[in-house]
């Protein structure tokens, strides 16, 4: 039986970009599994951009992780060990975990993961929460229409690569920005978005107006920075922005440097087209994730969702993966595979 | 009969704030009457923020006002003389002349004002397009629930004042925000609202949220600036911005200074609290009209809905009244009474 766990805690935190000292690698002593609880083995762990937004301790929607605590995250485990009526040995389940190898669990915050429907590791991607966020956007936010145009960034990754696949099958097009050619051209060959463009390219917001020739009626912002000031010029009257996420940001430090502030021109633009921006965390739309889960499992059976996972092996590479995120060096949802054992 | 009007143009466009030099009066000729139109004499022109965007040839919702066109703007008018079979001599309409002391039109813009209901001039203010766009920015987008806090700026102003009463007649709670102890004294004694603060004072923004102990629920924003940037941090979780106006930028430069970017900061609160962010013109909501006079008239006779006027007298003050307003000087619905003739 395990007597030790593996785990990443926060070691300090970082001023702008997470350094790898930010993170320490222990070993701790598993305590013994109380009645009516699951002792839970890590086999892959997600990683996703809000977990910058924990390592401060700057006052948010979710409390702050406190020095040499786990990293937070959400894992598909294993149960290894059950003392709970609901729950089997050998069980699959979502759950919330952490950067360990192993958790202990009242059970109440498990979600069973079918390993018939596709991997297990697409209930931290496609099938979990990134993947989720796009639908409840889209669907309640966004709203596109048939032969309307959506435009979403970092549309190779876990949240954009939705969004673009969901506003096509419904009849929108799909335009997608992303960092690269070989996520250009992942986007739009593979994943059959309309168009995708390359924001690191000089040009890139001509091309963005040219492949935009009737505007943009939903934006769906998850990136901020450069792109966004692209976007606003095309935006049409009464577009919507569903808002998730300003990746571009989160390594920003709190004394910002002296620049433009673009506050005034995009409120006006915002005032003066009619356009909705609206903030959202998938929680707020859970009741939709059932009817979620039964779609896109349908759509991933019949070949019109489709996803790419990057998997780094072992949770001492977490960190440096976590920091590349950041970065946009991930290609496709980033996954840690953290126990080979299935 | 007139034989010529007086009319004021623009005669060069503003860089930041406008002066006297951009505005030019003339008198012109009065056209013949065509068949199946009116000639309307100007009694009230209304003075409105939305004018300066007009000025500047930046591309807009509306085309920009041509050099040595009249200035454009709504009134209330009188026939003076009609060749139109629906519009007899003498009626007083909601017009849109601009301002001039005369214009034709062939009645498609025109609204009949009765006179019974109250002032004629409120055609122009609570009655009017401001008045409105209070009704239908809360109604559509701010819809405050009984007990909620709303807050709005230029709350003596011609939209702001009406914003609160009607949050007030909705059971929520109203927190103005005004410059000077003057305005500040009209909004919570004349007003009614709960609380008035003022914007000039150094302690702002502590007063603001003191003012706002359960923090805020919808935020009427129509001067952007400062006063933001002290709401921001008091917004509740799913928080609702119907955003009608930026006043404090109107008059900005298009080579702004550089300052600090304030976007980051605002989208990325936006995003984690769930705010909506939605820009509006009240035409979007013309459907809603008829009703929002039926019950404005009600309300204004049973004493509910209060309002203020700040009258001009002459059109050829109407520059200077224009240049005071966008600096906050005026106090109430500004109007030019440009004929004393009823």
């Amino acid at each position: 039986m395990t007597k030790t766990i593996k785990r990443i805690v926060l070691a300090s935190r970082p001023a702008g970009a997470p350094t790898p000292s930010n993170f320490r690698l222990e070993e701790a002593a598993l305590p013994a599994l109380p009645d009516g609880q699951v002792l839970l083995e890590t086999i892959y762990l997600s990683l996703d951009p809000y977990m910058r937004g924990r390592m401060s301790d700057a006052k948010s929607y979710a409390d702050p992780i406190r020095i040499g605590d786990a990293m937070v995250g959400a894992t598909v485990s294993r149960i290894k060990q059950s003392r709970h009526r609901d729950w089997r040995q050998g069980d699959i389940v979502v759950a919330y975990s952490g950067w360990q190898s192993h958790a202990i669990s009242d059970g109440s915050d498990l979600r069973r993961v079918d390993p018939a429907i596709a991997p297990i590791s697409t209930g931290l991607g496609v099938l979990g929460m990134t993947g989720f966020t796009a639908y409840a956007g889209l669907r309640n936010i966004g709203h596109p229409k048939p032969r309307e145009t959506v435009v979403v960034a970092a549309a190779s990754g876990a949240v954009g690569s939705v969004v673009g696949q969901l506003a096509r099958i419904g009849g929108a097009r799909a335009i997608g920005i992303a960092g690269g050619t070989d996520k250009c051209a992942f986007v739009k060959n593979e994943l059959g978005f309309d168009t995708a463009i390359d924001h690191r390219d000089p040009d890139f917001a001509r091309q963005l107006a040219e492949a935009c020739p009737d505007g943009i009626d939903v934006y769906f912002e998850n990136v901020g920075g450069a792109v966004w000031d692209a976007v606003l010029p095309l935006l049409n009257d009464f577009g919507r922005v569903p808002l998730c996420g300003m990746i571009s940001h989160y390594n920003d430090n709190a004394a910002a440097e002296p620049s433009i502030d673009r506050l005034p021109a995009s409120m006006k633009v915002i005032q003066q087209k009619s356009i909705t921006v609206r903030g959202f965390m998938n929680v707020e739309f859970i009741d939709q994730h059932p009817a979620f889960l039964e779609q896109a499992a349908a759509w991933i059976a019949d070949g019109r969702l489709k996803y790419r996972e990057d998997i780094v092996d072992g949770l001492e590479n977490a960190p440096a993966a976590f920091i590349g995120l950041l970065e946009g060096r991930n290609f496709g949802k980033l996954i840690v595979k953290v126990s080979g054992e299935r």
